[in-house]
């Protein structure tokens, strides 16, 4: 199976209705600033999610697009908001929204992105109780990303994360979305609760795995030349599951090294480095790499209680991509 | 009648209710944010609109007091992020949240806020389609909302705003809550779409006579004591009713007068005297005084299509206070 011509499939028929919802709207400064993130394309991994596990529960692909559609607005409305919090210059190689338009207006434009994927909510047909269930595990989802959000900012300053606590974060701040894809495309599909079940376990291991991926990816580039990314994560104090991991099992020299260095601001490219190759020596960048293996078999263990079905395949091939992806 | 008893009998009900959808919740900083402008008191005027105006129709007040609280949880959540936005940093004569709490965790609290209203609508009780049609007017209301904001900071750069483009404005940031508070409150109450639409428009009225009563309200302080408020929205040619009307209407010096120093940040002590005199010598603080009271008597209007009522009785002295109020 071709996993990329796959999801491309579904996205091709995605994107033309999720220009059609931005396209339109006044004032224009206002639908510009708000398009100009989810128009510039993204994986729409989300939206995939949600359609693809509609299909394994044998339900119609038609009635999950406003839902697929919600989560990609709620997904961009969250990134415009944290660029301005992270003072981001740069995001998917253009100019972050507050850069482009300016802060006042960025602010609006994510304010306009969350309610406009409500405002599509409203295009699903059928049972309004059906409806009501995907709207309500959907505002939830909002809840838990700003708690996953303010969880990861206050995380910046304090230097003792436990791995339960960094674990809780990234849940709430990434995993509930890619959870709530799968799930309420699998109630939009018309599956049974085992299967809604199912497929919500799917999700969440599914968007733990992706997320401890980044963390993964982030500190895994060649050593010699030390991305400037890494060096500014060490310096911001950016609990990762490496950088948690390391600062839970460090101990004497090591210890300290990381109490002085991670998290200083003004630390030089020599102290970063050690940092860094600590983290390599204490095997946390490995471990952060099996940690995330470990929630993608979980992810494809949960469809066991699904039917086979073609789309179940390209569920269990998003699980392994999400582990093997090189960026 | 005491207006000021009537609307105490529900705000202590409501008060306590929004409380305990504020109370709770982690991280601890992000609900203390939440809750610090909401918490803090208010007029509560969109909830007493929504539950008076389901009692007008014979309604249930139960029923629509999560809808109240929803009302009022926008309504903070827009003060959160305009008040970022407008750089403002005192509410109700405390700290605005992102002078008290930080920008970033002012973002997100605004971003719960606006969460918060749509997970509290789902304790509403009864028919689901009753639920989807309220649902999806306040999310409506919510894009509005957004679209007049940047209408108001677009207007602010433009120097040739008509009156209708105004009113157009004011609709959208101000009126549709207020319209919609009416109207939520009469489909929760179960009125007739008779019963409804009337509401509606009163509801719409009311918003319009409310905000053009603060523009005069900004304008109409002692000319010998120029208030700092009225000096900074002429240096920022805030585009009220007032300056409206005043552009549209000057000629010869007066209009090269405003178009030298409406707008003009560094304006003199002399030269905003200069503009508020010109405002009122062109009877544009009468003007927008009038358009107020049109906007009352019309709201009053509105309700000759429902019965007679004790809470009828309250909303059209609500409309006769939007206009006699001095604060």
């Amino acid at each position: 199976m071709d996993l990329k011509r796959e999801l491309s499939k579904r996205t091709d028929v995605f994107n033309r209705d999720l220009e059609e919802y931005l396209k339109n709207g006044q004032p224009r400064s206002l639908y510009d600033a708000a398009g100009h993130l989810p128009l510039a394309g993204g994986k729409r991994l989300r939206p995939c999610v949600s359609m693809i596990s509609c299909e394994a529960v044998g339900g119609d692909l038609k009635r999950v697009i406003p839902f697929a559609a919600a989560l990609e607005l709620i997904h961009n409305f969250t990134l415009v908001h944290d660029d301005i919090m992270d003072k981001s210059h740069l995001r998917r190689n253009l100019p972050t929204v507050h850069i482009k338009f300016g802060e006042p207006t960025a602010i609006l434009a994510g304010d306009l992105l969350f309610a406009k994927a409500f405002e599509v909510m409203h295009e699903i047909s059928g049972d309004p109780s059906v409806f009501k269930r995907v709207n309500s595990g959907l505002v939830n989802c909002v809840r838990d990303i700003c708690e996953g959000q303010q969880l990861d900012m206050e995380f910046e300053k304090k230097q003792d994360v436990s791995e339960k606590e960094y674990l809780e974060m990234i849940r709430k701040k990434t995993a509930v979305l890619f959870r709530f894809s799968a799930e309420g495309g699998a109630i939009l599909g018309g599956g049974t609760e085992e299967e809604i079940i199912a497929l919500s376990k799917y999700g969440e291991s599914l968007g733990l795995a992706f997320q401890i991926r980044d963390d993964y990816l982030d500190m895994s580039s060649d050593e010699e030349t030390l991305g400037k990314d890494i060096g500014n994560d060490i310096r911001n104090g950016k609990k990762t599951l490496i950088a948690v991991r390391s600062i839970d099992n460090a101990v004497g020299d090591d210890k300290n090294l990381l109490e002085k260095i991670f998290g200083n601001g003004g630390a030089s490219e020599q102290d970063v480095k050690r940092v860094y190759d600590l983290f390599k020596n204490m095997k946390s960048i490995e471990y952060a790499k099996n940690a995330a293996l470990g929630y993608s078999i979980k992810a494809k263990k949960a469809l066991d209680m699904v039917n086979d079905s073609d789309a179940k395949q390209v569920l269990i091939e998003l699980a392994e991509y999400s582990i093997t992806r090189e960026k």
